[in-house]
């Protein structure tokens, strides 16, 4: 799949007592920026002060300079970066969220998605609630932010409670940052630690990297975790032992990073085991793999492992693809395809290729890709796609297109080879794909590719439902 | 007083009922740009349908263009240009505000400043709103939202009767405008009408002027207008007896356009009979009356007039001002005079020269004009202030800086005199002011002259108190 | 006239011998803004070292910026701000123009218009030169660059012969700048002196004042004043005793700040008298005297003095017009104008007024104004032209439009009065003017008015004849 | 080798008689960013007609956009990219050079570098030029503009002869374009055909492929290919008998695109043959063979294939590295590898790895991706480089740093070994690298690695020569 055919959603970092937090979350983001890439945001403070932010449309490195780190720069940081999955690309709808109410100030940063965002927001505004921004959420913080004569890490807690759907949450307060995990777990979010005892806060193991911290422990689905300067504390958001985990399988297929390590495992040996899986599956006699770049390399590895089929090289990729230059009057598609890759023909003429792709969506991009390859003189073209047809929407966070663009929407395997004009075509199955994780199979959400959703979906809403109001 | 020593404070521009209504706000907002250089924003719909926003920081032009205009073309809208009074120059305070509560969507700008927001805004916090600016404007949408069993109108009505203090605001809801001003009419807020019978609503006459509308009316202290597509009918805020107005003097005196009507009566006119006042109070022999550029011209011809001694011109201005630049390691003061204005020598040399301005406040450009009339050989130097010296803090939306900036605090006018290095000087006293003017003297507030405030200020809120908080 | 009627041409400064050379040779430029606001630029080295250069398109304050001009830093400057009179707005034609040849390096800034540019190409093209901007700077660059037996300066000198036209040029070599003006001595230019004795050169003495720099004397015409470590000495491009002076008497009329002195006179004083005189050959009987602004406030005082006419306001100035926003399906001309100017309509209406202009170009921008005027309820208008009606090309550097789009050419007096829609209509005789001003009549170039050019134009260019080959 | 450690120099392209040829040049020059980032231009021309120019400095898809390619519409065109071998990176040295001289225009766009320039440049003074940008071109464009009695193609192929140095060179008339390549051929240009019968000339075949014309022939050695309405002719710059190729090995080392046919053979092959020879020449027992992203794939490939040790994976790349933004106080380094690289610790962990490169500059990024793999927990980390040690200057466009910068300057394998970190280090021979392409081993320079240059180079110049005169 192409980096543009499904936009990444969000990416959460954190940092509690570190003199270069901010600095460190700017790295954080930077690491993640292919969680999100339509904003980025920090806010800062010292413990008890004042909180401060800064955020805008954008890349990491166009939003901050180091001119602004520096005036943002305190111990305590929580940043953000966004693919909007509700609420449309605007400055105001940036994260995270600063406000100021009864509580003093609170910065929320989320991924994920709230399927029962619009009831809560009906019932806010009925008591007075004005909202500002079409993002999900701001209900999280007129929430928090109702009068309550709970304590006020309890207060936070039950609010959480009332939340249904996917959330990974950084709530900041000018003493404490806040990490939690919806039940289900279905979004990453995991904890670390520096050397000077710094507590850090991660979508993805690559933020840790970066800044030279160590992988503690995920936050557990259910947990919220308050990191303060007296430690770190746990509270529950549903009895721990009602917790049922529903990872995100998506995150392992395609959104994270290869490099990162999430729900419990490497993201680039879970591709592996996916494309050796694949090749007893799905074999096929042929003279080289090639990987679609640049996604489906570790899928293509393991195939080539598994199959003995020499891995190959098909494609040379620009590195300077520039994102919104369409030339009128061409077949924009094709050109889009030609701009970003360039086929190695004497690698292709003549040859028998199995085409390994990490997950297909709309098909249009790798149509393209196929159409170049066969233009360029290959003789045989299979495609092995290491993930199942994604057939059904998902409520918690990723931004698939309308159903009826999925290319798998109504079609049959056969239907699909023959658009793709390949001359065969297999997808991992179910079972052999949840074969390649660790966890039990129950304790993954497949809703994309299987229409099993872990909670009842039957009143979610779109990505732009607080707009159209 | 130069155009950088006050910054104005905001510009309203609304219209009901016209194909071009966002260009035409566009126009009004740009023929009141002298009112806020901070920022600028239209927020605009079509009658009960939804309402859209821009607004950015920076001036009219450069925040609009006509691919954004178009893109916002509605028959109703109302825009905002700012200075900020309270809540400091940030993208998130840029007016109009538009949010979305349980009254639906609303849009507010506002022109003045509220002496209870922090109260309001304490009361707000306790029942769980959140704030996400340090806009004191904040506060009157969160009232707004409050849920209510009266009728919508009336529900504004009454909120609006719990603010205390300056404020000409515009309520924009999807079916109508209400303009309304506080029972002191202490900002201008006036009604227009187009010949397609569009109701046009603006701080100033010049904004009515740009788009070819009539001046209809003033909308009075107390009022609240309601514009609709049923027509234009009226609320009164407090019982139209007990209106008592208090028109900002300072409006007359500095703010407005000289081309404007505002308080029913021309701006121009009142400055040139307060130069001719002033000449009455201090006459003085001497060869030349000169204004300090760009002023205090209106003031300037008054005395001329009235004391029969020639008007020149002793100084050329620069139309290409740099705004920030400022050269390292010279006196910045002197220069920055200098960029402003060339001296010309000839008319100055050997003369003496009788300088008016209409306002003193900090005193600091004023000096550096006088010290470059004195090099270009300038015989005597006189200076004529067409307004009392100002000493006391204004709560209503005009940003003095700190008092203890004031040249006038706690100097004598003989002091000043020989700080500003003239060789003598006098102010226009309170009286000839107020002689010089419509209305009744008790009908004005003359509080930065006088310390006499039309209502009680014990508890006022400086500029950033949000922001501190 | 209005500022966008007519674009002014070039500014000149140069200064050798100063540690902060560059920072002036900003200040000086940006003085000299109203003489070309398409590019700036400026070269500096240290004596006898490595010249470096920035120039751009756009205002001074624009092109630089202090850690530019730190970089430039250098005892000896020339900088230049241009309005291009032959060569198109192009990043490449931006001056000075600094190049390497036999010479060294060397750095030409050139304020006029060669009439024998295209010749002068031909024949170096001819030789082997290649052209790589379209200005006519670019070939006297050539010239100098030819082999030559003669000493340096002297070789300079005898190129400087070889120009026809308008020309006042600062040449800077590595150690020297030479200050020519051709032997008409058409444009300005005018040498200053420090404190420190380090030597000013400008076109006009207002880039004098900002730099506290004192007025030492002008270059005289035919006169190529060379600047170096070994003092200020003179060639002269022409025997001495050949000069006929031919000052442009448009620089007087409109061009120069009126705070400056050139050819001799403070440009206010002959403009205030140029008002007078037109007072006398022109009276009428009304009740007020205003200018158009902003450029006719000295004439209209002269008017307004030797009338006893009361000096009036009818305008305020927008400080914040856009320069390029143009509202589509609009009548933009009036637009444009109202955008510009609001009418005091107190002051007008009801009222007969005489309103003066410095000159008149298309008079489309001067008809707008009469028209708001007349629709703010004027009495009578009577137009007062404190200068000759334009009516013949000019070939020496003033970018007049096209003959046939000059109000004045082909049609009357009577005519005009029409077009404009103005009661009655007067222009300034070329007598009346000619006897405003210092040298006698014959040391003028009064060419736009009379037809009578100092020089043979039989074969003149246009400003795009490079461009069009 | 990383991207940052050696920039590319220049890429060309151009097309003669084709209706969208400005666009096609567009695509073209996008094709081969790879081999310059800092400037991109283009020049175009109706046949006869008036050539027109763009060109900024920045990438192919900033510097343009759909409208000015819209007004470049031309059916004649050529392109440039730039890294800078001479003159460096301003906005005047941007090419395509575009003059008008005695031939009228002339566009010259040139890769290579002349070792002769600053000898002709001073030659050219001499005789009167004039030089204003920095760039060895000029001399050319000088040289082509010098007075002649010749046939105007016998001119250019003359002047061509008196070149020392590698060039590939487009020169546009409006009439026609000579692409020509010096007698050595040490630059890479051929000849493309378009279905509509258009001639296109490029640096590489990724450049035909994008706008889909059909490979022709290489311009040979020597040969000064002219393109115009009436064919495709050829002239020789050197009797074509005494034409002894030196193509640039470095081209197929680390410079062209993989997918780019050139020299007669395919780039990716060429690399994998020289991974496979290089397996052979230095084995070694290890886990898994990996490549240094991005640009040693191909050689890691060739070295899995031969060695039968498996391909595997051990760094993801960002792909949103942010190009100039330095944190302070940092090790900046080891911050700007791991800003581009995620080491996939489950791949490297407790593994024997053998890493490939194509080859070794200067070592400091290498030596911060082998640190990386030791901290991740390497087993063992042996080195192959797919070239043999850089010791030599390159003086025909490769801008090597200096000498004493490169690692393999004065230290033996064993030393690099040691400052690399690495267990075991082996480069290939140079006799390895030359049985893997297609030529005899004279047909090629490889001064670079063996200090044998195809002619004299006892007065080279260095890169600014003539900005330090």
């Amino acid at each position: 799949m192409s980096a543009t055919d499904l936009k990444h959603h969000c990416g959460l970092f954190g940092i509690f007592g570190h003199p270069d937090a901010v600095q460190l979350t700017y790295l954080g983001l930077y690491a993640q920026q292919h969680r999100g890439q339509e904003s980025a945001g920090i806010c800062s403070g010292p413990p008890g002060g004042r909180i401060v932010r800064h955020a805008d449309t954008g890349l990491v490195t166009s939003v901050f300079n180091p001119t602004l780190l520096e005036k943002l720069r305190n111990p305590v940081a929580v940043g953000h970066v966004r693919y909007s999955t509700t609420g449309s690309c605007q400055s105001a709808n940036c994260q995270p969220l600063l406000v100021t109410c009864a509580l003093g100030q609170v910065a929320v940063a989320h991924n994920g998605n709230l399927i029962n965002a619009a009831l809560l927001r009906d019932q806010c505004e009925q008591q007075g609630a004005i909202f500002s921004t079409t993002s999900d959420t701001e209900v999280i913080v007129h929430l928090l932010a109702k009068p309550s004569r709970l304590e006020r890490m309890d207060h936070v807690v039950q609010t959480l409670g009332l939340l249904q759907g996917a959330y990974s949450l950084l709530i900041m307060f000018p003493d404490r940052i806040v990490a939690a995990r919806d039940p289900f777990g279905l979004r990453p979010l995991l904890l670390g630690r520096m050397d000077n005892g710094a507590v850090v806060v991660a979508s993805e193991t690559t933020a840790l990297d970066i800044v030279d911290a160590e992988f503690w422990r995920e936050v557990e689905p259910g947990e919220a975790v308050i990191i303060s300067q007296e430690g770190v504390t746990s509270k529950w958001i549903v009895p721990r032992g009602n917790v049922k985990p529903a990872y995100c399988i998506f995150e392992l297929v395609y959104f994270a990073d290869p490099a990162s390590n999430i729900f419990g495992e490497n993201v680039h040996d879970v591709r592996r085991k996916m494309g050796m899986r694949l090749a007893e599956e799905a074999p096929v006699d042929a003279d080289q793999v090639v990987p679609v770049p640049n996604c489906a390399r570790c899928a293509a590895l393991g195939y080539s492992q598994a199959s003995g089929i020499p891995y190959g090289r098909a494609f040379t990729v620009s590195h300077y693809a520039g994102r919104s230059f369409i030339l009128p009057d061409q077949p924009a598609r094709d050109l889009a395809v030609k701009m970003k890759l360039n086929v190695i023909k004497s690698t292709v003429r003549g040859r028998r290729l199995i085409v390994v792709e990490d997950s297909v969506v709309r098909g249009t991009t790798t149509r393209g890709k196929i159409g170049a390859l066969r233009k360029a003189g290959a003789k045989e073209v299979h495609l092995r796609v290491a993930s199942p047809p994604i057939r059904y929407p998902c409520y918690f966070g990723i931004d698939f297109p309308d159903p009826e663009t999925l290319i798998a929407n109504n079609r049959s395997v056969e239907e699909i080879r023959e658009y793709l004009g390949v001359d065969s075509l297999h997808y991992l199955s179910l079972e052999g794909m949840l074969n390649c994780v660790k966890h039990p199979p129950d304790h993954y959400c497949t809703a994309c590719f299987s229409g099993h959703y872990p909670m009842d979906v039957s009143h979610p809403v779109s990505k732009l439902a607080f707009e159209a109001k």
